[in-house]
């Protein structure tokens, strides 16, 4: 039937949805979450309906994604009908009924969701139902390779092309600031992407993102490459795998991730990553508890690997506790050039030289870690990380000190004494965010204490650093009232860890960082 | 922040939405679907993000579901700060891993449902983990009371009330038509709500909207039933249980149906009912397609009903074939009056005076369906309804020629010679809505056969009756490619029933009828 398009001037966050009134979508025989089709001179799209009770008769609304692809104006004639429902709605229907995808499947689905053929009801209970049921190894490789078939690709002409990866979880996590350097100073290509900060205090791009630009082109991130060999750059714009995205727009809310290993593995095929070590922080506090899910959970990555021709290994690393003593942009940032300098804390420097020694032994250089100990020792990674930088755009010359961060600071001491017997993960990032991190680039915290070490009553634990009072008064409160970190002169006298009924209620917290 | 408000002047299908730009959002440091708290003079409610590119920095969009609530003017200020996520979303997360979830969780997810503090993506996770996981039968009580609590109730001073239901699932099934009138011609009170067709070619309240006005008010309804025992009125209106409206909301485009018992059962509870008659009809192409599984279905509305305080007995029918031989709103109103008036057809009678004999026999009285029988023949049963149509603003004197139909028909004839082998319910729904019902009142169709008949050559199976060409012609399109009624002259010679790969894909079907 004939509608007149009411353009109604707003996103529907890239959706393309439909307004009708009740009668006119009972004329037309369509519900709520039905399809129509769209047609306006030679532009045909399909749409998916919302039912407005107070909407005028005989008009379709229109968001800005329908309107701008149609190129109609206001008041323009469209021909509506009611749709069929895409064959990615009966696969995923399959989905939850807990059947095995094929990869035909698995591709239509991911074609559908970029194309936002989907609704988010269909693409939660999808996401929903790998949650609940699972992924094989085949559904991941086919899910990965439609997610890179899906997307842009950024192409080298490299035989080799290393990457690391952190599956995330811990706060303070800069060693990609002393890896790239590292491995690109070996010789070796390393066009490093990162993402910004989702639920922690600081992701890679954010820390970078103090020392010079991040947000490269395609063709930029190429030439920085080319002149240096490394690059620590921003991937959101780059549309690498842009269903990751849609997909993570409902895994947010509800707080599963079961799209873990397509997610990232699709992004490293996208920019033609040959050898890859994936970190896996395992700890009580981290994402990854405890020693068996981390070596599953790193062989699946390996498994998939060979699927799609990436060479993987994975680096369980200690995660009971945030990497070094900076969590937070600038403070971070901050730590990470110091220590490619000579300074800067030794656990920071141990991970980075490992994980950067794992890489190049995966290329055939003997005494891996050595060779990283040397190359940051020599000054030769500190030259590597002052050049990308350059590259990038920023100061090469650049020195701690020249990073800001919050003029505003709080010590939070302990009233009892003793030996540092646990630090929360969580607890600590939480604090940091309730600063003003990420999005305060200077807002965080600096530990004052590490797990093992002995602290006097009154002695400070941790400080905050902030931009706004009010933004430091909510997150010296929180700092108040979680533990972040637990002491005791007698561990042994510490015996009770929890009881049920708990007398305070922990919300569960949810790190979704890849 | 402070923030000014832009209003949408447009409904969000009654969520509570509000719109951010990146850069506003990212400094109140909430994502997509992050909920913010809005405080404009007194009020204050709870949103749920979107975020939108294109929109002003600064500004918060509301849709009129929030600017309505908050009584707020276009430019004006409001405070919004990022709002904790509530307490329900914790234990849809609960649910999605599978846990039990206690009454006072589950009353609060229903609470939230309602409130609309749960965005579509929350709930349909919910929905796909209760399908998936499955539901207690502490589940399913907890839920049926929480949608009775955050419902309307209709209180009626009776101390037997009595009901009947039907899952649903074969077209035709006109039989409430039958049934409120024998029960109430026997002194008992039966208040019968229905809804209109989801899926299906019609509803019952599409049905009795043909004889007479069927959205009355809580008073109306008592009204009516003072004064002849019975009604059958739509129950849309009612509010008895809007979470369940909330929940087919997400059910609807999955086509999964997880809350059918609380979803049922708590609209019983809200009218009062004490006794209930639950009919499962039971065939292949019927919702309930064994035997084992309508006895299973059965005893858990028992049980669930012992739960509720409502004695159920469960009555599994005959559902390998349409009822009576008309389908479609006007249509079957003509054929359920000419069957009360004495004619019509003898599975319609069979199955009415089945069930209203067990409704008698449930509340004490002896030979139900005997008794059910000559109340029908005396027409006692037809004059009951008279009083009914006319309480509820009907004509009393309506006969079946007055119910019109559409002046449109199509004879669908046989190619081969033989017996009727099955009567495919879908498609025979399928081809009757795609002549206009329910929508068009007058479309439909008339079987002229059924299982077991002998059809000659170039004989009729059925007819299809519509409004509108463009509609008649469809839904005779739709008739010669699916092959609703399969004949064979010798069934021992039509062994094979389907090859893989098919030659035509079969789209899913699905019944979401209550």
């Amino acid at each position: 039937m004939k509608l007149k398009a009411k353009l109604l001037e707003i996103q529907a966050g890239g959706r393309r949805i439909a307004i009708l009134d009740n009668e006119t979508a009972s004329f037309l025989g369509v519900h709520s979450s039905d399809r129509v089709k769209i047609t306006y001179k030679q532009e045909r799209l399909n749409a998916i309906v919302n039912i407005a009770s107070n909407f005028p008769r005989n008009y379709i609304g229109l968001y800005e994604e329908i309107s701008r692809k149609l190129g109609i104006e206001s008041g323009e004639n469209v021909e509506v009908q009611p749709a069929e429902t895409p064959d990615s709605l009966s696969y995923v229907q399959a989905k939850i009924d807990g059947k095995r995808l094929r990869e035909n499947e698995v591709k239509t689905i991911v074609q559908d969701v970029v194309e936002r053929h989907l609704s988010d009801v269909e693409l939660s209970s999808f996401v929903t139902a790998l949650y609940i049921h699972g992924i094989s190894m085949e559904e991941v490789e086919a899910l990965s390779k439609a997610m890179v078939e899906t997307g842009c690709t950024l192409t080298l002409d490299e035989k080799q092309i290393l990457d690391k990866h952190s599956v995330g979880g811990i706060p303070g996590d800069k060693t990609t600031i002393l890896i790239v350097p590292i491995v690109a100073a070996a010789g070796l290509v390393i066009p490093k992407t990162s993402s910004r900060a989702i639920t922690s205090p600081a992701g890679t791009a954010d820390r970078v993102e103090t020392l010079c630009p991040v947000d490269l082109s395609v063709e930029e991130i190429k030439e920085v490459v080319n002149k240096t060999n490394g690059c620590m750059v921003w991937g959101g714009a780059l549309e690498l795998a842009p269903a990751d995205d849609l997909f993570i727009q409902v895994e947010y809310p509800l707080a599963i991730d079961p799209l873990l290993l397509p997610s990232i593995m699709s992004k490293k095929k996208a920019i033609g990553t040959t050898h890859l070590v994936l970190d896996i922080p395992t700890g009580r506090g981290a994402k990854i508890k405890t020693m068996g899910e981390a070596r599953a959970l790193g062989q699946d990555f390996i498994d998939l690997g060979k699927r799609l021709g990436i060479e993987v290994q994975s680096a369980v690393t200690f995660g009971e506790q945030p990497l070094g003593y900076a969590i937070g942009p600038a403070l971070e940032a901050r730590e990470a050039l110091s220590a490619i300098m000579g300074d800067g804390p030794a656990d920071l420097k141990d991970k980075a030289t490992s994980i950067a020694g794992i890489l190049l032994e995966m290329v055939g250089i003997k005494n891996g870690k050595q060779i990283a100990q040397s190359l940051l020792k020599a000054g030769k990674a500190e030259r590597k990380l002052r050049e990308i930088i350059e590259a990038q755009g920023g100061n090469a010359k650049i020195k701690p000190e020249d990073i800001g961060f919050g003029d505003k600071k709080a010590e939070i001491a302990t009233r009892i004494e003793g030996r540092v017997l646990w630090i929360n993960n969580k607890s600590i990032a939480q604090v940091a965010r309730e600063a003003g991190a990420p999005k305060e680039k200077g807002a965080g915290v600096i530990l004052k204490t590490k797990l093992g070490e002995y602290v006097k009553k009154g002695g400070v634990l941790f400080e905050i650093y902030g931009e706004r009072d009010t933004k430091m008064e909510a997150a010296i409160e929180l700092a108040n009232s979680l533990e972040p970190i637990g002491l005791s002169k007698k561990p042994e006298e510490r015996m009770l860890m929890d009881r049920v009924p708990t007398r305070i209620v922990h919300k569960k917290t949810f790190m979704l960082e890849r």
